[in-house]
């Protein structure tokens, strides 16, 4: 398994920047997000990625299925089929061994919806509907279990468990192994043998105390916190995961810092911690 | 099951006045902290909550339980030796009702030290090691499970399954089941049902969005936030539970409110949102 660099640890980089910066820390790999790919375009952003020589690990991010209003949903439900051709596209233009997932968030309650229960069903079913589109273009759907800290307003599929749960209702549904959010679950060893070959993305990160004041950028370097790289990784080794490893940190200071410094960074926290 | 001030939420109020505003808001329970206790001495503090003819529904909290350092193991143990004390001198000063239960807080990682699995094993170690006094003294342990935030500088024992799988070891261990710290859990209801008669405490507060800076004042008043209260208040009546709930709240701005006012709003809160 080897380093990728998720975009979202230099959010503030452009596509070109990122993969620049990718490239001369010696980071073979880059998991890109929608938001810089849409910023030059799809077409653009496939030359761009080829250019650069990296595999792709992942697209972030589809998902946000919970709304109960009709038209939201279609909507989700469209963008989501979009983000699925891009992943397609981008992971056609990275180099060998890139990896055609797309990461998916559940997304939270609607305002002023207290059911739980009925919002998880709906991002099930919002997957059911999506596993054709996304088997048709030989994409990976992997549904992120969100640390229980976002179960209101962001992610309320909240274990591994949970995830896979759904995944493994579709033959092509994979999951996410994020240590941030999986790190404190006692299930953790046994749902990740139980997911095996449905892991279809590894992405670390530290949980830092205290927590940020914004909790959504409460993520550290790897070193920086609590979680005990080196099990999750073994665990998730012998689950049989070979594809890259994702670093992918929101934090406002990392953000701030210069994209090739945080790079380099990133690079040694990851040999020194990450037990790959 | 009737509603129970927990001392928490008019933090800054001292005994007299908790026990005061409590009976002012037509409240017949009070859950109490130790600190308050100790200010004026157990016996002052058993003959004070006499007097108020409340009921005692817990006193919070023991635990702590994680330090590997043998010293402050043993001072850890010790001092819920105390506790134990402590709470079966309050519940027998209490009305009749009262519950002698001590909410048992695990206690995060020690600095520096990422072995979770290890922090849980000394957690459970340790309960193992107070069963008897607990036992001899009439005081039932409740094992509290902690939202997974506070996993690492707080309480290790993270989902009502697990606290289940520590207190199911002894015939006299309990639970606690507070909606900030499971309303998340996709295996609420199995492991509510689970618990039967093995939940000490039914604690409510809500979870409220944007989570306030402040990670451990981030509890909201019953309605403002976005737990779904008569479902698990059915789960928790179901499954044979009868005793008091506790509304217990951990906010900045309701602790600088006045005692009384917070008291008389719980009542109203307690009385839409919680559906005892």
């Amino acid at each position: 398994m080897k380093l990728s660099l998720n975009q979202a640890t230099i959010k503030y980089a452009d596509l070109a920047t990122a993969l620049r910066v990718t490239r001369e820390a010696g980071i073979e790999s880059i998991g890109l997000w929608r938001e810089p790919v849409a910023e030059v375009g799809l077409a653009g952003a496939a030359a761009m990625v080829a250019d650069s020589g990296l595999r792709v690990s992942s697209l972030c991010r589809g998902g946000f299925f919970t709304a109960a209003d009709p038209d939201r949903r279609r909507a989700a439900l469209e963008d989501n089929r979009r983000a699925i051709e891009e992943t397609a596209t981008l992971a056609a233009a990275g180099a060998p061994g890139s990896a055609p997932v797309l990461v998916l968030v559940a997304g939270g309650l609607p305002d002023g919806d207290r059911d739980l229960p009925g919002a998880r069903a709906r991002a099930a079913d919002a997957i059911a509907e999506l596993v054709d589109d996304a088997a048709a273009a030989g994409v990976v759907l992997a549904v992120e279990p969100m640390h229980p800290i976002y179960a209101a307003d962001r992610g309320v599929i909240s274990t591994l468990g949970q995830a896979l749960d759904v995944a493994e209702r579709f033959p092509t549904v994979g999951v996410v192994v994020d240590t941030f959010h999986v790190w404190w679950d006692p299930q953790l060893a046994e749902q990740v043998r139980r997911a095996g070959p449905r892991i279809a993305a590894y992405q670390v990160c530290d949980w830092i105390t205290p927590l940020p004041a914004d909790a959504l950028l409460a993520r550290g370097m790897m070193g920086d916190g609590h979680i005990d790289f080196a099990t999750v990784t073994r665990l998730v080794a012998e689950a049989g995961y070979a594809g890259d490893i994702e670093v992918e940190i929101f934090n406002q200071s990392i953000w701030d810092a210069d994209p090739l410094d945080v790079a380099l960074r990133t690079v040694k926290s990851f040999d020194r911690c990450v037990g790959a």
